[in-house]
């Protein structure tokens, strides 16, 4: 693809070789001449200067920091999102189902979709236009999955779940296995039977090895443009709202509803029965017990520290009440003193006073 | 089903009209006149008034507080538990094994099991009366699999395992992988082959992609009653008692012995090599270091905080020992100006005196 | 095998009956006659005495404890790893293709390498001698795993990844998923294609459930000898050294570097971004923010204390830094009252002369 054109679809300038033709991205140290790279604030303008790349995407404040061709816009880093899918396109899929496929009778299957070798799919699911099922995957009975809508290899897709459209689901994802509910009878546990569905939006990926569970009555729902990294577990009755983000590893207890646009670090808990509103951002580590009612950043994450240095304050802070009851005493103590001194003072004048 | 059978079933006394006929359950507000739900403390009474349910389960406490038809009974929620799966039991299994499946001529299934498509089953494996492999199972070799077990799609059991009776294990599990053992053996890691098994109860459930490892040697034991959540970790000869519980992303590490009936929350982290006796509640997210000798709840869970504060926080928690002595410095202080002004008084006195 | 065989393997002197005969390695409670058990420092003195087995591995220092048959070695946990893979070899893998594994013409499979049933191997991969793949694993297009090699059951090689020689694998891995990159784009979140590589060395285990993604461009590493234990999160462009070890559920989040010959406790959580230098220890659950610089042990666990007592604690850290405030403001009204005190004395001095 020549600049010009790369340029037309991220709504960039070029500056430099306009006809300059390139066929792949790369990073800023391994692009060579074909390659397309990109650059952004923070990192070494050393690599910029020294970038072999046939060109740049970049923000105008860096354009003359460079040499090479580049492609000046205003978010280099989605601009090359789009440019790299262009150059990149998703590997084609060959339509049909796969001769070892076990397909239902009562599956609907677009033509346009592909079922991979060993996939098993259950009665009465419907599978959309375009539709790519990966190698080992298990769909349950009356299950959706939306058009264009990817599931790479060995994904478990559990009876009466909806899957929206263009979705992209990593290997190893569970959605739809038991919500984790028991009540107590006579000192054992007695399950209660998880009767309810996962319903998951349009534009939601999901990472590998992800686990999103049916609800116990009703629906666990991931809400439109959803971005699940590997790991994280969802739990039954959840809800999570359109376009919030999750790093992995990140666990979300059962009943907890989760606004749009949140942002949560990797390894976060969120725990149950709790809700939190649109726009919260969550670090890593943290870890959320009661409703957040405000947007804005929380954090709860404790970096580590020289493991003697440590375990000197891990002590102090398991006697922290201790320790704060002592400051209290000695603010007291301190407010008695005063008076004493005050009362010295006093007497002090008066005995100068009467010395005098 | 009629609610006198319902009754019955869970030895609750009809309130309204005996004779409705009942066909499943719902949430409280999603409930329709052919569907049961049910009312717990702590949820809002006003839910209790408008639903349209066509029975609810409650307490006595609340049976007036609902002008629909009710079941009282002690325990709504254990009951709920119990009618659940009267109206929604597990779907029947079609005895006999999938022509895909490659069972081992050596293995021996049940005739009332069911095998699903694309399983593969071990040598010399036992597979007992009315159990469920679901899609893409893999038994290695001499397992044992007790009546009545339900494994759904997509389990690993590795060999030597033995699986109770009446467990559930959901998608994903694996169950017998290498513990993780190494030796240091002149910088480089040496592997402790594996060779002990997992041994789990009856009555277990196991979460999706939850992963029990077998011991180095001797057994790595799960106990009778036993449910885990998704996407727990439990390492080599880790014992667990009977009837304890534990939520999602929970980690396990080697030969943790934890006792009978105790309770773990999301994300919390037990360390290897210790003891945890009976009845011990784990709150989410805390991590159990050392031994823990008396029942009762224990926790290290931090909150979250908006992100400046925290940070503050954070900072002065990093610096806590500093403090401490800090205020161990001002309790001395404190005395030398105590006893400095017990002698200015002093002084102050005898002054007056000799000045008087 | 003879005593005299099994102590030549380890570089070890026997004591007792050289010709004695062994055939199994077992716990030092549950050895019996023919076999063989190890002793090592920090366990029950009394267990070495009571013990039944046909010999022990132990120290010098232990050698005169026990009264049964033993080889003396300077370390004899790694003596027993060596011996116990002697005496239980991996089974042994019958060489070929599965009838019921799919496996693309172009891939090129080593005439003694082993492909499990159900397995899918993709185009132009490359499998090299003796490798073993177990049931349902699927390799995607232009892999290449090493010699000797050991794949279990039910794992995902995705497109393009290398994999070394004698490596193993557990089931439920997923290697070369798409990392977790994403453009703010008009308030939705823009996928990074994610085009680069898993590359991993030789010797390097991983445990069940563990991911571990492709890099955006160029490589994620996983360097020789590397040993990954279950539920294991590497995210995209990590680079982990020669030798580093990582207990189960720890997560290292995109682009961090890791030195090699560290270790890391399990539930570890490693930032972004960061670079940690060789031979850093990260103890169980503790949270690397920032880059390590330093060789040593780190921490920030927390241990669980009794709940009620913690409650306090955590109410009083959230206030830590209204804590810390409230000592400065103590140590300034200390200094003013020794000031004051001070002056009174002097007055005093003065008085008293003045007095007298």
């Amino acid at each position: 693809m020549k600049l010009t054109e790369l340029a037309f679809h991220v709504n960039g300038e070029v500056k430099g070789d306009a006809e300059k033709k390139i066929d792949s991205v790369a990073s800023i140290s391994r692009a060579r001449e074909n390659s397309l790279t990109f650059f952004v604030k923070n990192r070494a303008v050393g690599d910029l200067r020294n970038t072999k790349a046939g060109v740049v995407l970049l923000t105008p404040e860096f354009s003359e920091q460079c040499e090479c061709n580049r492609i000046v816009v205003d978010d280099p880093y989605a601009a090359f999102a789009k440019v790299a899918r262009l150059l990149h396109p998703h590997p084609s899929v060959v339509s049909g189902i796969h001769a070892s496929a076990i397909v239902s009778d009562s599956a609907e299957i677009a033509a346009t979709a592909s079922i991979g070798p060993l996939c098993v799919v259950g009665n009465n699911t419907v599978i959309g236009e375009r539709v790519m099922l990966g190698a080992h995957c298990a769909i349950g009975a009356n299950v959706t999955i939306g058009d264009d809508s990817r599931l790479h290899d060995r994904i478990t897709i559990c009876s009466d779940s909806v899957i929206g459209q263009r979705c992209e689901i990593m290997p190893g994802v569970v959605i739809g296995g038991d919500g984790f509910g028991y009540a107590e009878d006579d000192g054992k546990w007695l399950k209660i039977p998880q009767l309810g569905r996962v319903v998951i939006g349009d534009d939601v990926d999901i990472g590998a090895n992800t686990t999103i569970d049916r609800a116990a009555l009703d629906d666990t729902s991931i809400g439109d443009g959803v971005k699940l990294d590997n790991q994280i577990q969802i739990a039954h009755n959840v809800q999570i709202g359109e376009h919030t983000i999750m790093a992995g590893c990140t666990a979300v207890a059962g009943s907890a509803s989760i606004g749009k646009r949140c942002r949560f670090g990797g390894h976060a808990s969120i725990l149950g029965q709790l809700e939190i509103v649109d726009d919260v951002y969550v670090n890593a580590t943290s870890v959320v017990t009661r409703s957040i009612k405000t947007a804005g950043i929380y954090s709860s994450a404790i970096a580590v520290q020289e493991n003697n240095r440590w375990q000197k304050v891990a002590g102090r802070l398991h006697r922290l009440n201790e320790l704060a009851e002592r400051v209290h005493k000695l603010e007291k103590q301190i407010l008695v003193n005063q008076a004493q001194e005050n009362q010295t003072l006093e007497n002090q004048a008066s005995g100068q006073q009467s010395g005098e």
